[in-house]
């Protein structure tokens, strides 16, 4: 294990967001906020040990993915410690626990709130909030990695690690040009939609928070009423940029490159808006049943699948008082998530596509056992070991949902609840249904079911493995 | 696709149902039922069809795996179809759908019930009821192979395709002698219940029907309070067998020719006493919370544990009413079930430790890449065709678990109505919680509904593959 330069990537992550926080502070100060002093302490604290830790730089950079593992999932313990300072040492959120699981839930892009009442939040602390989902979104070690020049191809062990997906999203060759990919057109998502939402008639301020975390698909909102505070056309605009945040970022790049066919043939992202716009049907169509509007149907329905598929978790409506088909489909969408190489949670298309052929393969294999068939998508051999770590991912990912389901129902809180705040957390997506509803609140847990829940949802972020081996005792033994 | 064949073992399949239906005609001679004559006409039905298809032994007695699959599943819609016909032309369950459902009910050992009071049926029917979960229980195929000469060696292929577990259930190299076992240890045991029960001071009749349905896993009782209507030492008796006929037989197999070492140290036997007591004690442990004694806490935990885990699905108390954590475990069991190799039901023992071991090797894999690790069970390593069938199986009982769940939705029930009843009907277990509870039954859901979940039942019992491939297109496809 390579320790220095474990220490010295840590040192970076300080220093970056100790950067990063300059921003929050600037608000504070346009909007004459006296919640400032606390960011600049903050920057202090972080930047003293974050430069003593880059001061050298290590003569053995060389690590491997094992590193690479730990190296992401201690910087994410970090963030998420770093990051809730603020939200302590200004007392907006007075518990530890309670600002801890703000700021995991942000930097995972959950958007679970333990929040009562988000407007009583100063304008300089809502912004912060909402900026952990965008730097969290794309990884704040990708977002390294395209500034810092790390030694030649291992940074791919990092990538690996924190991009979503069971494959690792180059673009390109190189990493840190990759990197430097995946934030461009991040941020041009980011600044479209900001445009849209201003001209839409958002206030600007609401407009660059909620682009933060559509584009993150977070889910923070700046106001209780979550985007039912706004015009229908607002929501809207929010739906089709949740569509589009949920994409596989692979896409955009073809388009980029004008690749279109090719752009256009990718099988996830048929998949994706199959399995998008079939929910809004029928999820629109079951809400006829209840009395909305045609328009009403139509526009709840897509907002809300775009909000739980793409893992956002914005609410336009009490979806948890809708019929028990709509309900079932968003829990179904909880799990599925968006496409791999985009900013979303739950277990992928990607993932999804490949179970589909696997279980289609497996029956073609028992009706004719000696015809071999190989699995292949966009027309590629799936290799063996992303096969394998594709299915040991679902039983991963189902013992992690079993395991925090237990030790959560401990509180004794209904099953709907448990049930949907485990799967809501480990898949990044915010609120669940029944008492952890959209217009609830993830409050009523006990300080312990809520670190359960923080841990469900980093390892949710990381796509459960950094998570494990860091955990895994072989790791720290010496051979 | 050899269809004489088929044909042919339908025909017999016809013959030993008829010839099994001699045994409630029996009843009803003994008790006077005025129902006894329904059996009698059952029969004639099925003998004449029976004769002519297996009159003549087909000259090419070959098939393969295909064709074991599909004679499995053809044979259990068959056995569906003529169970339900008793209960049918009596008018004791009137309706077909409800007829059927029970009967699938029945032979997949499910006990899930659309009766809304068991106790006015007539003690023939009741009987019949109990008996064709006894023969679902091993299974009506293994007892034909145990009677009737087949071809060399391929009859394996209809005991793969109907016997529970990843891999073939073989004890000795014969399939034939295999049957045989596997019917004496079923028999031994079912006798040694009787016994007990009736030492406990059961009823006779009522000791041979609940023995009939706790050797089977089946769950259907012969009163409408389940085992809860009757003395405590009865309902330990029951918990005791239960345990037992979760076991995989292939451990009594073992123990009846003496490799003791052998038997108490196969780990499907050791995870399944492990995840058995250990629920048992959280449960007893969560129960004291709601003010029942110590030795009511560990009787009703120990049956519930019991019931569940092995799919019966019988039921001394409502356990709807229980704490969260309570609930939250049995649910956990209905997806776990028994081992393989025995009559229960759900995803199997042997798999979930497969998964465990399959994650633990992936993790080393990511800490060191270099490792070659192999996964092995009881010493042996498993071959790579039973684990990559066995994480198939995962994804595919996942999506039929999934489809059922969003079809059975539309009915507009509650979530964990659905749920529970979805995962009760694929785990082959009998009640699930809330409308589905302890206390009420399946009568609730729509025709359709009901179908869905007959197919969740036999898929369940048949282990997913069968009912799969009967349903493929290439399987019928001329080549």
């Amino acid at each position: 294990m390579n320790i220095t330069m474990i220490i010295y990537v840590l040192g970076w992550i300080l220093t970056t967001i100790a950067a990063l926080m300059f921003l929050p502070f600037f608000v504070s100060i346009y909007y004459e906020d006296p919640t400032g002093k606390y960011f600049l302490i903050c920057i202090l604290l972080m930047l003293i040990p974050g430069f003593l830790a880059i001061r050298k730089r290590p003569k053995n950079t060389r690590f491997y993915a094992k590193e690479g593992f730990v190296m992401t999932a201690l910087s994410w313990l970090l963030l998420s410690v770093v990051g809730c300072l603020p939200f302590c040492l200004s007392k907006e959120i007075p518990s530890f626990t309670n600002a801890l699981f703000e700021c995991i839930s942000g930097f995972t892009t959950t958007g679970a709130s333990i929040l009562h009442d988000v407007e009583t939040m100063s304008r300089s602390m809502m912004f912060w909030r909402c900026f952990i989902q965008w730097i969290g979104g794309m990884g704040v070690l990708v977002f390294m990695l395209a500034l810092i020049p790390m030694t030649g191809g291992q940074d791919l062990y990092i990538m690996k690690a924190e991009s979503p997906g069971p494959n690792v999203g180059k673009l390109v060759p190189k990493v840190r040009q990759t990197a430097y990919y995946l934030y461009g057109i991040y941020t041009a998502l980011t600044l479209l939609e900001i445009i849209s939402l201003y001209i839409a008639g958002m206030p600007l301020y609401d407009a660059v928070c909620t682009s933060f975390t559509t584009t993150s698909t977070g889910g923070f909102g700046v106001r209780s009423a979550s985007i039912g505070a706004y015009s229908p056309a607002i929501q809207n605009v929010v739906s089709v940029f949740l569509f589009l945040s949920g994409m596989n970022y692979y896409f955009y790049f073809l388009l980029w490159i004008k690749r279109f066919k090719e752009a256009f043939s990718l099988q996830e992202i048929r998949l994706y808006t199959l399995i998008f716009f079939s929910s809004i049907a029928v999820i629109a169509f079951d809400l006829t049943r209840i009395g909305y509007s045609l328009e009403e149907c139509i526009r709840y329905s897509a907002f809300q699948v775009g909000s739980i598929m793409t893992t956002a978790g914005f609410a336009s409506a009490d979806f948890d008082t809708w019929p028990s088909l709509s309900k079932t489909i968003l829990v179904v969408l909880m799990f599925i998530g968006g496409c791999a190489g985009s900013t979303t949670g739950g277990i992928k298309v990607i993932r999804i596509l490949t179970y589909l052929k696997t279980i289609k393969k497996e029956i073609a294999h028992l009706i004719h056992p000696r015809n071999v068939k190989i699995i292949k998508i966009d027309g590629k051999p799936l290799a063996h070991d992303i096969l394998r770590s594709t299915n040991v991912f679902l039983a991963v990912y189902m013992m992690i949902f079993v395991c925090s389901l237990l030790l959560v129902s401990v509180d004794n809180q209904d099953l709907i609840t448990n049930f949907t705040a485990v799967a809501s957390a480990l898949g990044n997506i915010g609120p669940g249904l029944a008492k952890v509803g959209p217009t609830c609140n993830f409050d009523l847990f006990s300080p312990f079911s809520k670190y359960v829940l923080m841990f469900d949802m980093l390892a949710g972020r990381l796509e459960l493995f950094p998570l494990l081996v860091l955990f895994a005792p072989s790791t720290w033994r010496r051979r």
